[in-house]
């Protein structure tokens, strides 16, 4: 960290903050310029709290130098991350497809949904039991009886199951029925439930916040991370922005950055990422050459009966066309699907 | 709800939509324009979900003409809410000040603190037992240990206590300490946390998501509402914007339309809104200017050594001082302070 | 435009608002719903300003039904427009690519890049003349000798030549130079600008102000159309976030989103959009598989000397790498580059 | 400037940014910590290119120590700027309140307007003679013809003018008519019409972009200053967000953040800052108690039948009121108007 001080910061100041900072078990360096004085410090391996510093008298603003993340980060763990779900290898040459409707409304839709995506060559089949719904008069999910309707279709087909899980209590209930957590993005520093997954025995697929940077996104994967799961998945989908157009901004340079920051495996929403079917084809495509491990798309087979996002759901017809137009661009950047 | 079609959609279309609409029990109204069809929507007191309209064919997008909120909007209930706790009244004439530290370190500093803002005319005291902290290494509260210290101080000031509850199964442990149950802006979508404090007899002190809306701030309020708990306070504590210089940008004008909005009272933090102290006193002015109902000020003895947001702490001097420029502009708005 | 009254409009603010509109010489239908009364306006093909009617006793909001640009609209024109420069067709089946430095700095150094960028593949020359620069002590750009540098790289390499103009009065200066006249984002909404480029008679490559919106741009586009330029050229370069890593938030929805709502062709610009030349390929990448018409690429021979946007410039070498990268992308849908 | 090299930066690549700031006329200053290596930059009174740093080999990013504003900071000119515009005075101890119509329709319009807010108390007349429109088909103002009735109206009763002007070569003409030119939020970044109003004999009011950051619009200023042109007043107008209820959102923290650093006077203007009538008031109320030393505020004798921006302006009446609301809060910081 490095402190800079005000314009007209006494030598009583500068002394003072390099007291602190030596109290907290710290070395300075101390650089005067014409108009400025810096203090750099050299840390004990601990996080300083920069607020601390800011307080004090004749302190401008503090620089940090070092990234917060550390198991998340590239520099601890050079090489990328990759793991095997019942055979589907996440973070490897093969891009993953979880497809699925957004929530689980009845045997039928979930097992018609599951055998359509199936055969157009998805994964993982998605599905939500639990619902975070803005609105409390709406369908809030199928709970435990979505759970096993997701179980089922997963007998009947052979993909992996993803869902979503907004209380650490159930998760649990959750991780016995489920092949990957989902964390939601309104749930992305839900601390109490980014701790309980760290400690589940489940991979967690982590999406990021409409309103947090990829700072926090990483700090919210390190959270999992020291809890003891190491199998995280990050995925894009979407910030919120002026645009009223879309329902959120896809940031297509998260993926490269994300991949460079860390080694975690970066999957991208393009469904939530856009709110609009119409768009999902051509964010996915883009999110596929930009370098993503993984896509996420809704996709429901009636979709103007879907009881939540049905503006934003593929038919299984388009989703097939989808996934033949996403080959040849995996196999441009050296890739399969 | 009105549907608005595409130029070009054909009869089928339109018959199709109004037939799903009639379907879910709502009467249509269909007027042609020379370049669009509009079918209006009569409803049947149940809210419609508009992706599944707007995922029809033939449809350009829908338009919801009612607000999403009823027990937290002004139309259903006319009056101000007001509600009295341990005597002090929230939403009355008199502005109510909450003040104390970030998060609970001692327990000499938060009697040390509680003494020194009831001395300036604070009416409750404000401390963090439970933290929400971005880096899994930053201190996390002293949990417990924490509600006991504010609870000492409440015997000995005499001030009610508010504190953060971040979990839904710690609602009854902090309900058994604190007088007013805050959720904190990360969780203001945590809706598993909004079902339980909409279960506690406490009332509630809710805080505006950092990326949330003024609808999306009142259907939070909703679900508390909608769980039987009436006594809900709505706080603006700033957004999330491109602008770096301050940590939020304080969103002034959320006061007067939640104010018109809402029946509920609406308080505003200007601690986590600038995220500077040198800010806090221009900016509550501002807010009780406005017409806030109350404020919540972060002060600390030593902010220098404060364990969490030292920068937008306030000395206990300077907070009296506050106090005293905050009584004319209390006044001017014809209320005391 | 639709008129939603308030709940408790009257039958005389009803009328008023309906007498208004028919005055104003278009026909009201008035619809009364249980708890809101609802006018909807069948024009007379000029646009109504809704600010005039949302003022009105009773009134709380109005929608407007149809998009407000016309000319750039596909409903207006459904074919995609295309257009030669030079030789170079935009808006074709090709994509095209736009390279070079982000200032003109000296003749050595746009002779270099020109060659090396043709060499590469690129179709058009880019460069700046007039810089529109934050600081007023910054390089504000070599002014008409940058375009007569620009002018005679494009006579050694036959590329034709992009550069930005700043000044109504300055068109016809750098029309003398330039194929393409570019308007940058910090001047999308200076309306004189649009007029006088809307009046000369090159092509015109827009960009999306950092903070505007879709419709924004559609309208800016729309100012050059109706001023009789018809060869307008619309380039998605990043808008303003709260995400500090980028430069700006590239919007890669407004690629597949553009296309649909507009005829007009559609270019992405990963090197202001990120802003940091790690980042460029794999986002130009993207953008080609979103389905861009083009790219506008900053290279530089030797970036770090650059006296602007060093880092978010190309060497060359990597800049052919680039090139080689996009060509299978552009295969896979269906493209050449 | 502060250089922070990457973990793994080479002793060389240390040596050639050491060499490379060197030849640019700086000292340097190495520190090398146990992960980084930080280069500290002693300057040499000229701005460094941030970028052209950024993108040598090794270097991870640079952090800028002083802020790129120097005749409009207040370390530069610690005294508050004030100057008289015909008796007028601006960043005195009176709150300025400058009103009138958004557009100038008609001459009796004006001068109604000119004669109500005279006689609530205005201290000068603000109305648009040509006004920046998103859309080419809206009313783009009377152009001279509106400054020759803004005159009249100064005529009769004896307010100053403010009006914008929208092109560098129209600002002889609106100078020869208006007693203070306006730069309107989307021409912040006209760098054109900022020069050309530097060497105006008027002085500015500048408004901030809706995109633009407190930084931005300091160094706009900067422009202004150092053209020569010492006369310049600050204006917070309100900044884009996602949030759709209110046109913009008013950045209240930015008054006192401005006075604390720049010596210029800032003014709000609450009617563009919320784009509701309803909120004027509280708004205008705040920013008088945030220590605003102006407001600007719309008037209009019949907002719904005005040409544009209807829905914010006020009343006369309403305007009045709002007048005598705003002496209490005045007094109380210390102020008259």
């Amino acid at each position: 960290m490095i402190v800079i001080m005000k314009p007209g910061a006494s030598r009583g100041d500068v002394d003072g903050v390099a007291a602190r900072i030596q109290q907290l078990g710290c070395t300075t360096h101390i650089s005067e310029g014409q108009e400025r004085t810096i203090i750099g410090i050299i840390g004990n391996g601990r996080p300083l709290d920069r607020e601390q510093i800011e307080r004090m008298s004749g302190v401008e603003r503090t620089v940090p130098i070092l990234r917060p993340f550390k198991l998340a980060s590239r520099d601890f763990h050079p090489d990328d991350t990759s793991f095997s779900i019942d055979g589907v290898v996440i973070g490897g040459v093969q891009v993953i497809v979880m497809a699925g409707p957004c929530a689980v409304e009845s045997r039928d839709q979930v097992l018609e949904t599951a055998h359509a995506v199936r055969a157009a060559g998805a994964h993982v089949l998605r599905g939500g039991a639990f619902k975070p719904r803005t609105s409390p008069y709406s369908f809030q999910g199928l709970g435990e009886e979505g759970l096993r309707l997701l179980a089922a279709a997963r007998d009947e087909t052979g993909l992996p199951v993803v869902t979503e899980v907004m209380e650490p209590q159930l998760v649990p209930l959750v991780a016995a029925f489920a092949d990957i957590l989902q964390v939601g993005a309104r749930n992305m520093q839900n601390y109490a439930l980014l701790h309980a997954v760290g400690e589940a025995q489940r991979p967690v697929l982590l999406k990021r916040g409409m309103m947090c940077t990829i700072e926090e996104l990483l700090m919210a994967a390190e959270y999992i991370l020291s809890h003891g799961n190491h199998r995280v998945i990050l995925c894009e989908r979407g910030i919120r922005t002026f645009e009223p157009y879309t329902r959120n901004t896809l940031d297509i340079s998260a993926v490269p950055l994300l991949k460079q920051l860390s080694h975690l495996p970066v999957i991208v929403d393009p469904s939530h990422g856009t709110g609009k079917w119409e768009l999902v084809e051509a964010v996915s495509r883009a999110a596929v050459a930009a370098g993503a491990d993984g896509l996420m798309i809704e996709v429901h087979p009636r979709p103007e009966q879907a009881v939540s996002d049905g503006a934003q759901s593929l038919k299984p017809a388009r989703f097939a066309e989808l996934m033949r137009n996403l080959r040849p661009i995996a196999a441009a950047v050296g890739r399969s699907l």
